[in-house]
């Protein structure tokens, strides 16, 4: 079967699909090609302007809509999604470049977020405090009004899908704006939402400049809300541009995960786990796991099981069935990963596997280990969002809790340990906002996910995500 | 009696009172005679340096504290605050001219926060989620980091007290600045805590230069969480502060309370809440009601009923007891005041009762009723944030919600109706983060208090007040 | 079109459906013709100790099945009944009389119940005390074990809908008994069940001599829940046997709901939901509004408007497209409501509408409103369970209450009153499990529905409900 | 120091001590020496119909009272308690046996359970389900009503604190009798309810013939709930009276704890763990560890390991200081136990230590462990209540948790791995109200505390214990 690229990006705004019209463009490439494969239109000031406008409008009517009927439709995108799951996969490959088994699971699971999100909403119950016979104090839970929704390439249909299932299911409008890499998935998102029955106006789809979007769409007082999904730098930015209009935010930012690894793991089940886990999407994944802190009793098996196994990671175009690993996501990756390898190796890290980019047209990097890495590389403290993993051995408990703390980032985390108490101790003890303890599945839709620290601000996921989409108001009746 | 400024107002940083040594000093004044009272040290980089560094200290020790052992302090703080209530009801009196009737009550109510606080942190239960026989999916509540506090000068003793009781109840240490207007009473609430055996560190408290102490605390990667009750400008200013460390912020900005009257309430009753409610602290309450719309059936005998108690209402020294209102807090208030007045009249307002500062050496503003207020009156779009009414009428309940919405603030708004629907379709629709029906009383201890749209971010107060001094960690384990 | 009683009403007893083999029947009425339209078998005790030992094997499948593929099946069994409606509704209809448009309703509620408890289980989450770190205390919710859901002839589909549905979503196994004299129905719905793949053993159906099927079932240790709807006498009895074992308990008893009408009401909106609400299903609903007391400035024009709507309700047939009243549901039930109204008006009530039963051979009773019915009626203190509404004067709110609460039961009350204190106050103050406020509609899958004093224990619906099909388990980790 | 018997046991009924006037007496026995120690009056029907109706009276006052007020009246009784704690705990240890220091712990557990329900009655919070604008779905709690408590002799004072205090704190009113036994602990723990300030008829205290008492309470329209701690027997007995009245139970009924220990355990800290626990108040204790199965790896060593430390237990009279285990509570246990441990021995199981009763006056058990003990002893099934150890090895994990689930009851069980999956594994599936793991401690005012199968009905501490005083009531409003 030969996959081709049938997308229509283009921009959702008040209910109709714009593109073209003297509108400026941008070319989206195939990261495993390198070549062009669509053009998207860039919104202007006047298609921001309407959005918002629209937005404002739609939060009005929406807010107004009962949330049974808002599930309807939040469900009936949901079976969209799922029926047109191959092809909104396609496309995610083709403009991403991870393996189609990892864009199938991706789009899927978008399906079951916004089945959550509709049913979740329907019990985001308020609450009554205790006063005399026929005196109320009730505190209920109303939509912010109307959100925008910044997200990125690496997890372009499941971030988005995070922040508008949320939005939408609570009573909000929302203005997305993915990527400008991954036009084509995201588009096809919005359009299931439009083709359940959203009314204009309540979700809409922009792309454009970024920093301009983001200074246009948070600069007008009709948005209540920012969800964000990006870096730390890029994450700080907005939130200063939204404080000028003291919005509410959700960010989620970049995180750099550490590994613990003790001595009375079970090995090979861990190895099995971690590596698998460490090359998905190529490691471009927030919550990749990243710095391996291993107890010195199993160190060396460690560093040699993780090799052998890195050793077999198949590297190819997403679209071939046996891929395991696809190209980086854009040309910019390849070399800024290699650089902090190079930087690494300067500093005394040991090469096990891999440690640069393929040639050749597309986005390629070789999977990575680096063992006995320095802290002072620049790799260990920055995020190398690629295919690197980082090992270092540890001594005791508390040297490894100090490891795991030891950045101003904490987004994920993950332990791994047969011993029930070391497992309680450093599920309480590091900082973070995930703790995977013998796991890797750390992103579930009844969960919240979400950093501390500099890793971001408040949580997407669980009630505790749909609680960021709500003001709290408080009534007393007398 | 008479009553003295017997204070010792001084920074506490690090379990030591400290003041003098050459720092810059504050001079503080009674608002009611004009008077120098008092000098304040003004905390240097050093102190807040130092500060800093005991923070980031206390808050390991702290947050390890069992939430018991918390309580236990905080239990034995209120008892303090109890019993020294005279003396820093009189300290408040004399540095910011509120009658000592609401002194007391104002102090007393800190105690009532700090045992709720206590007792609330018990109950900041985890969740799990459904997983097969053996998983566990876990969301715990953890602290998250030290906290700055900053409040102002209206409500200096109970604002401080909330943000403060609630970051130590959650394990959470403090760095507290009040307002330099008023430190004797604030000084005196932390040595209640400081009495009551907090550990070093753990709660501190600075005066400074505001901006200079903001800028400090803020750019520290110590402090985790700002707390701040203020105004609108000065809120946006320290959340893109905060921005800079994604910080997290509880901000409780300004108001300008709409009072919806309709035609069917129990007006003299009303009439008795709503004047009462007024001119306590001069007016000088973010929940101030402000804006009276009366529907028109009753709006001539309302606006007679109000200008007829505002005259009754005695205005003089707090520490007299017949006193009903005192002065404004500070010199700059009742030219601010007077201004909007005037304007308010020049474009039509009927003045009823007052409109002018008193003469005198102290503070005073009479208390003022204005009618027919025109919407161009810059006075109903600023918080007058002093004792004026401005009254309007309307005619229909859309047109009552339409113009109780029509500001970009919404912190607290009231409504008087014997109807039931009324009252729940008001409580619903209008635009606001509290309402008060048939009632004023809209700030307990067990319920939530904050601001939508520009007013605020966040809630303090009950179990959602509590929950911004937590972040969330989510634990699966395989 | 020709409807007719197309059911195969059968025992499903471990995956298969049985009847015939010599085992006793029960010949099942129309009671709109009493002519016999089916037979239906009825349960030996080899077929309880089958339906027994296959529930519990079926508990210890569905127990371990995880919660969502739990949901699964209930979905699908939604879908079904969505999709048999209009056949389950006929056959509904032909069996217990009520009007077609209300057989489909039940039958419609039925699929949102199976759907709201299939979402819901997913939301039974654990909580976790706070302890020190590394330490864990954590209270679980888990299945009780096999259930048996007793379940009556006047609402025959929803009834057993809540109870299998609630059993199921949260683990338990369940054997159903509904009414004999509504097998088709309850059959069909069992058949959805079946249909959308329930293991062998989790869900059964049987019908029998109804003591002889409790006695057994509750005899045996395998059933750990009962859940109950009928009558009080029959409710002891059950709880009595059920004591043997400590098994809980769900009971749904009778009741004998007043309605309290305040002079300020809206009088024709008022009438127009109360006549409608007095009818449906002929007043055979545990929450009929029954005693009317009327606050006397509006009592004669009250009495006055329920008499004239209630002489245009057409009675007939339920398959008649005109019908809004169909028969009582059995032979016994026009004796009885008779017998009672005849006792009130010997007593001195007065006859406004109806009174008697209908001649001809389908169970027909007149619409009937007494009015000045004194409460030494026998019909003021016992459930007449049918088209009966009793009308009495009372002067002030205490009075109201003082009557609403006069009888040992409590399951539904209603109160209509424009007033919002009058509806807090008689909400607060009124004892029962439901208070409806200018509302009949008091029973929706999120909400709870039971009664308190002797109308019941425990709660159907919402949360409440799902709650008494799990046992505690609290686990203490050191 | 010498300590007398300084008590003054009398009803409590309707705010009046009562003793003497005929009544009929129970003679108080102390258990170390077999002497009278003191005479109680028991009630007459008169006295418990006086205390019905107060009863009632109290409850229609009770529940009007604000919760805070009521909390206040709590933490006073509370604050009484910890003050007379040393009275309280010697009376306690001179009529039931226990040490003093069981005494005084239990003593004191008693007032942290009053300040626990006072403050989490406080948080009974209502629930309000989304609807349109202007309607309210809401859930109320609301206190049963008048409560009976009956309680048993093993831990007088804090199983009659917990169910007085969660039906004070509820709103409930309650009349409490304790054991016959154990009156002077207990008629002091009523004096520091009735000192506080408890109004007349709230809360009372009775003395008598048991099952009159039962009869009498429960055979009253005015009782609405009955707690209960006591025997699987007499519980079912009482559910069944309570069921006349479609009475609300809590019943927490025997045991007989399993504790799986683990090959992977720390041994030398388990067995630390398990002795005390075993022969606290004697083993009378609903919870203690009963039946120990020991994986096959250790299971000589746990063995040889618990007789060692039995061997060391000190037992005597509960006053001395030196005391580990005192006598049995009453004169029917060292033969009822005796004959337990007789058919144990002479079914096969091997004798470590103990085995018999002490000759003297006093109620003397010897400390005892069995091993290898038959499965087909009697005393592997039923309640032992006394201090005897059973001990039996066994292999597989899946035999562990099969042996721990094979009784009708379920109320605590124990569980020693240091491996985290076998501790939440075992946790999830034991069939038990409370799993401690690695911990004896599974009594906690925040943690719910019951059992399951035929060990009870619902449960006592926590949010969950406080819920069974409370009727659910849903309140619609359009």
């Amino acid at each position: 079967m030969t996959r081709e690229y049938q997308a229509d990006p283009a921009l959702y705004i008040n209910g109709t699909w714009r593109s073209g019209e003297s509108r400026d463009v941008h070319q989206v490439l195939n990261p495993a090609t390198g070549k062009v494969i669509a053009e998207i239109p860039l919104a202007t000031a006047t298609d921001l302007d309407e959005a918002l406008a629209a937005s404002e409008k739609g939060f009005a009517l929406w807010r107004a809509t009962d949330v049974n009927a808002r599930a309807v439709i939040l469900h009936k995108a949901a079976a969209l999604i799922r029926e047109r799951a191959e092809h909104i996969a396609t496309l995610l490959t083709m403009e991403q470049g991870k393996p189609l088994a990892e864009a199938r699971t991706e789009t899927l699971s978008c399906a079951a977020v916004f089945e959550y999100c509709a049913e979740e909403a329907k019990r985001s119950y308020g609450r009554i405090a205790l006063r005399p016979a026929g005196q109320r104090a009730m505190v209920l839970k109303q939509p912010v009004g109307p959100v925008a929704s910044l997200t990125p390439w690496n997890f372009p249909v499941s971030l988005m899908s995070k922040k508008v299932a949320a939005a939408l299911a609570t009573g909000c409008s929302v203005i997305a704006k993915p990527a400008e890499e991954t036009p084509g998935s995201t588009s096809e998102i919005m359009r299931c939402i439009a083709d359940a029955g959203i009314p204009a106006g309540v979700a809409q789809l922009v792309f454009g400049v970024p920093d301009m979007v983001s200074r246009h769409l948070l600069g007008s007082p009709v948005i209540r809300k920012l969800s964000f999904t990006g870096s730390i730098p890029v994450g700080k930015h907005l939130m200063k541009l939204a404080a000028d209009g003291v919005k509410r935010v959700t960010m989620e930012l970049g995180g750099h995960a550490p590994v613990l690894v003790f001595d009375d793991c079970n090995l090979e089940k861990t190895l099995d786990i971690v590596v698998t886990q460490k090359f998905r999407n190529a490691g471009q994944v927030c919550i990749s796991p990243t710095r391996f802190y291993v107890q010195e009793g199993i160190y060396e098996r460690f560093v040699a099981g993780f090799n052998e196994r890195t050793g077999k990671v198949k590297v190819g175009n997403g679209l071939d069935a046996d891929t395991i690993m696809g190209p980086l996501a854009n040309p910019r990756r390849p070399a800024a990963v290699g650089s902090l390898i190079e930087d690494a190796i300067a500093k005394g890290a040991r090469v096990g596997t891999g440690g640069s980019a393929e040639n050749g047209d597309g986005f390629f990097f070789r999977p990575t280990v680096l063992s006995d890495v320095p802290l002072e590389a620049d790799i260990m403290s920055h995020e190398p969002f690629g295919p690197v993993a980082l090992i270092r051995p540890f001594k005791s408990f508390d040297e490894a809790i100090e490891q795991a703390n030891r950045l101003p980032f904490g987004l994920a985390s993950f332990v791994h340990t047969e011993n029930g108490r070391t497992a309680n101790m450093a599920g309480d003890l590091i900082e973070s906002g995930m703790v995977g303890i013998n796991t890797a599945g750390i992103s579930m839709p009844d969960m919240p996910f979400g950093g501390v620290k500099d890793s971001g601000f408040g949580s997407e996921g669980g009630p505790e995500g749909l609680e960021s989409y709500y003001v709290t108001k408080a009534i007393h009746q007398a």
